[in-house]
C-alpha cells in the first residue's frame, strides 16, 4: 500500500488515551477506535517505568514474590496482652498507617490516641491525654514496624490483648488487636467512658476466655477460613460475617470445655455473634503473613503494604525494603450512618487495606456482592471492580476462588508497574471515621490510593534497577 | 399483501414449538424464527388449562396465596420428643412424601423404617424390624399429613426429638427432626449400629441441650435467618452452612446459661458446627409455614406441597385442599460419593422439596453458585435455574433477595397452569439415597417432577372451576 493509497481511501483511526485526539477526529466524520489506555502522568514516571520494566529480574523477583504470596499460611495460635506479645511499653502506642507526628495526625488518630492514654491510666481526662501527647510526653510508631496490622486508627496500647498468628511454613508472626464492634469505638476515634469500659471489658474478659480455648487447640487455620468466607458472601474487608461465625464455631467447644465462667462465654458469645466485623481483625494479619512473605525481594514491583494514618497512604514494596512511599490519603465515597455526610468523613484510615494488598478486600467484592448496601454502589460495580483487579496484579490466587466468576481465583500481588502503567489504582472499600476526634464511625465507601505512592515506588525502583541498554 | 405478493417472496416462518415443522422447513431452506414454547401434552391437558385459565377465581386466589406465603413468618419456639409434640405411639411412624405401603416403598424408605423400628426397641435385629413391618405390625403416614416435614426418607418415631416453629401470625404449626449429618445416616436408608447410636445420643442430649437453651428465649427467628442465608451463599436445600452457623451464634449463649452440662454442650457444638446441613431441618418447617399459608384457596393453583417417598413424587395445590397429584419419583444427575454411580441411587426422595415450594433452594441457587460443587453443573446453570423458575412462578420474595441478581427476590408459589403451558418443570437440587436399604447417601444432584402431577393437579382444578362460558 502506497502513501498515496492511504490517503484515497477515509482514515480508519486507532486512538490510545488521552480522548482530546478521538474526540476532534469524531467531530470530523472520520472513524475512531479507541483502546483503553492512560499514559503515566508524567516525563519522569515514564522514564521510570521504561527502566523497571526493562530491569532484568523483575519478572522473576514478581514470580517468586506471587508464589511465596499463594504460599503463605495463617494460624491463630495465641491471644495475649500487646506488652507480652510484642514487649510493647505502657506509654507506647502502635497505630495504622506510615509514620506520623502529632501536629500531621487526623482527628481520629489523635481520638484513639487519647482514648487508649485514657484506657492505660496515664491521664485522668481527655483534655489532660490530650495535652501530655501534644507536648511529646507519648511515644508512638506505626504497627507495621512490629509486623503488626491496625484497623482505622490502629492504636495499640500495652493492656490490650492481641491475636497472634503464624505461617507454619516459615515460623514469621503477625498481630492485630481484638475487634470493637463498629459505631463509638476507638479505632474510630472514640474514646468516650463507653469506649474505655468496652475495652476493660475486652482487656478482662473476652481477651481472656479466647485465650484458654484456643490454648486447648493446636490454632485455628485463619486461611482456610478466610478461603470458606469467599464462597459466603464475605470479600474479608468489610463483609466478614461468616468468617466471625465460622471462628466462633471452631473455637467455642473448646472455649466451653476450658472451665471459664458460663456467663463469660455466654457474654464472649454475645458480643462476637453481635459484631459481624470481627473476624476483620483476624483476616488483617492473615494478610499481613501472606503479603509480608513477598518482602525482600530485590527488583520486584509487588506490593507487600498499603496502610494509611488518615493523613498520608503509605506503601511498600517487595523490593524496596522498609521504605515508604506515600501521597495524600483520599476521601471515600459512599454511605452515611444516620445523619452523617461528606463532610463529616475523615480521609482513608486504617491498616485494612493490607486485605486488598493480600488480593482479598475490594479486590475481591465479587464475591460479596452483597456488600453493596454497605459501602454503596451497584451490583455490577462489585464485579467490575474485581475484574478491574485482574490488570494491576501478578497472579491469581486458586485458594481464594470467587463462585460468580466461576470459581477464578482472587487478584493478587499489585504490580506497581503495572499500577502507573494501566492508571488504574487498587479498589479498597472502607469505614469512614469522623474527623473530628471522638465521634466515631460516620460511614463506610470506596477508595482509591493517590498514584503518588506508586509513583514514588516506582521511582526508587527504578534508581535500584540496573542501568538502561 | 394480497396471497399472490406473499408466494413472490421466499417465506419468513415462524413456529411454536415441536421442532419437527422448523427442521423440515430449515431443510427446505426456509428462514426459520423458533419460538421457545412447548405444548401442553395431551388434548385433555389442553382442555383442562384453557378452562383453568379461564376461572374468574384464579387471578385474585392466586394473589391471595402468594400474599400470605409472602407475610408468612417461621419462629423456632420448641425442641421436644415427636410423642409429646405430635402425639406420635410407638409402633406408629410419619415418612416422606405422598402415602405409600410397604409393597412399593423404595429401599432408603425400608431401611429407614427398619432403623425407626430398631430405635424404638420394637424388634431386636433388621431382619425381624423388616418382617414385623412387612407384616402389618406397624403403620405409617406422610409427615405432610400432621403439618410435619421429613428430608430424605423423613421417618419419624416416637422418641425423636422435633423442632416446632410457629407462624406468629396465626398459630400455624409445623415440625421436623433433627438433622443426623451426611453418609450413613437413617434418612438416607441406613440403619447400622452407627446410625441407631447417633439417634440414641441426639435423643438423651442434642435435644434436651437444645431445649434448655431454647427454653430461655422467645424463639428463634428462622425466616429471618432464611434471609440472610440467602445474601451468605446458602440457597437453603443442599448449602445451609450460613444458616446453621447463625442458628448456633443465636442459640449458644441460652444453651450455655442453662446449666447444661459443659461437655454435652460442646459435643453439640461440634454435632452441628460439624454439619453444614444442620439447618436444613429448619428451612424446611419454615417453608412448610410459608407455602401452608396459600392452602385452601379456592380456585387458586398455586403448589402448596412437592414431595416424594421414593417411588412417587406427589404435589398439593392450594385449591384442592389434601389431594395428592403423583406421577414416578425421577433419577436425579448429578455427583457420586467414592464410587457410587447412577446405578446405585434410588428415585428422588424426600420432603425437602418443600424449600422449592416456597422458593428456595432450586429455585434461589443463583444465591448460591458454590453449589455446583455439590450438585453438579456450571455456576451459570444455577443462574439460569432461578431466571426459568420466575416464568412458572407467581411472585418475587423481596425478603429473600439475591444479591447477583440486583437483590430480585426468590421466583414464589409455582402455578400449575404455567407449568403446564410452559412445559417448564420446577428445578429441585436433591441429595441422592442408595437404591438399596442400609446403604445411605451416594451423592447428590438435580432433577424435576414428573409432569403427571402437574397435569393431575390441572385437572383436579379445571373440574372444580366453573363451567366454560
Amino acid at each position: 500500500m502506497s502513501t498515496q493509497d492511504l490517503l484515497a481511501a477515509p482514515p480508519a483511526v486507532v486512538t490510545a488515551g488521552v480522548s482530546l485526539f478521538s474526540d476532534a477526529l469524531r467531530r470530523q466524520g472520520a472513524q475512531v477506535t479507541e483502546v483503553d489506555w492512560t499514559p503515566p502522568r508524567s516525563t519522569a514516571a515514564a522514564a521510570n517505568l521504561a527502566r523497571v520494566l526493562a530491569d532484568p529480574r523483575r519478572e522473576q523477583a514478581n514470580e517468586l514474590a506471587v508464589q511465596r504470596m499463594l504460599a503463605a499460611g495463617a494460624r491463630l495460635v495465641a491471644v495475649r496482652p500487646a506488652a507480652e506479645a510484642l514487649g510493647l511499653e505502657r506509654g507506647h502506642f502502635l497505630h495504622a498507617g506510615p509514620p506520623i507526628d502529632w501536629e500531621h495526625a487526623s482527628g481520629p488518630l489523635r481520638g484513639a490516641l487519647i482514648g487508649a492514654v485514657l484506657f492505660e491510666g496515664l491521664a485522668e481526662t481527655p483534655e489532660a491525654a490530650e495535652r501530655a501527647l501534644a507536648a511529646g510526653d507519648f511515644t508512638w510508631e506505626p504497627c507495621h514496624h512490629h509486623g503488626a496490622v491496625g484497623p482505622m486508627a490502629g492504636v495499640v496500647s500495652a493492656s490490650m490483648w492481641m491475636f497472634e498468628l503464624i505461617d507454619p511454613a516459615d515460623g514469621r508472626r503477625s498481630w492485630c488487636s481484638l475487634n470493637e464492634g463498629l459505631g463509638k469505638v476507638l479505632r474510630y476515634g472514640a474514646y468516650d467512658d463507653s469506649v474505655i469500659t468496652r475495652l476493660r471489658w475486652m482487656r478482662d474478659v473476652l481477651g481472656p476466655v479466647l485465650a484458654s480455648g484456643l490454648a486447648r487447640t493446636d490454632g485455628v487455620d485463619i486461611a482456610a477460613i478466610i478461603a470458606q468466607m469467599v464462597q459466603m458472601g464475605d470479600e474479608g474487608h468489610n463483609r466478614n460475617r461468616a468468617g466471625t461465625l465460622m471462628l466462633m464455631r471452631d473455637l467455642l467447644p473448646d472455649i466451653i470445655e476450658s472451665g471459664a465462667d458460663p456467663a463469660d462465654v455466654a457474654e464472649t458469645v454475645r458480643f462476637v455473634g453481635g459484631n459481624d466485623h470481627f473476624f476483620l481483625n483476624l483476616v488483617m494479619p492473615a494478610c499481613k503473613l501472606i503479603t509480608g512473605a513477598a518482602a525482600g525481594i530485590p527488583g520486584s514491583s509487588v506490593v507487600t503494604v498499603m496502610a494509611r494514618n488518615g493523613t498520608e497512604f503509605g506503601i511498600q514494596t517487595a523490593g524496596t525494603g522498609n521504605a515508604w512511599f506515600t501521597g495524600p490519603a483520599q476521601l471515600a465515597k459512599g454511605m452515611f450512618l444516620g445523619d452523617y455526610g461528606p463532610d463529616d468523613a475523615n480521609p482513608d484510615i486504617g491498616d485494612s487495606a493490607i486485605t486488598e494488598t493480600a488480593g482479598i478486600g475490594g479486590f475481591a467484592m465479587a464475591a460479596a456482592p452483597a456488600i453493596v448496601r454497605f459501602v454503596g454502589g451497584e451490583v455490577s460495580d462489585a464485579l467490575a471492580a474485581t475484574r478491574l483487579m485482574y490488570q494491576v496484579t501478578s497472579a491469581e490466587n486458586p485458594r481464594f476462588a470467587i463462585p460468580i466468576l466461576d470459581f477464578r481465583g482472587t487478584p493478587t500481588g499489585i504490580d506497581v508497574a503495572k499500577v502507573v502503567d494501566t492508571g488504574v489504582l487498587p479498589q479498597i472499600n472502607t469505614g469512614m471515621a469522623g474527623r473530628v476526634a471522638g465521634v466515631g464511625q460516620v460511614g463506610a465507601g470506596l477508595v482509591n490510593p493517590p498514584v503518588e505512592c506508586f509513583e514514588g515506588a516506582l521511582a526508587a525502583l527504578a534508581e535500584a534497577a540496573p542501568p538502561l541498554g
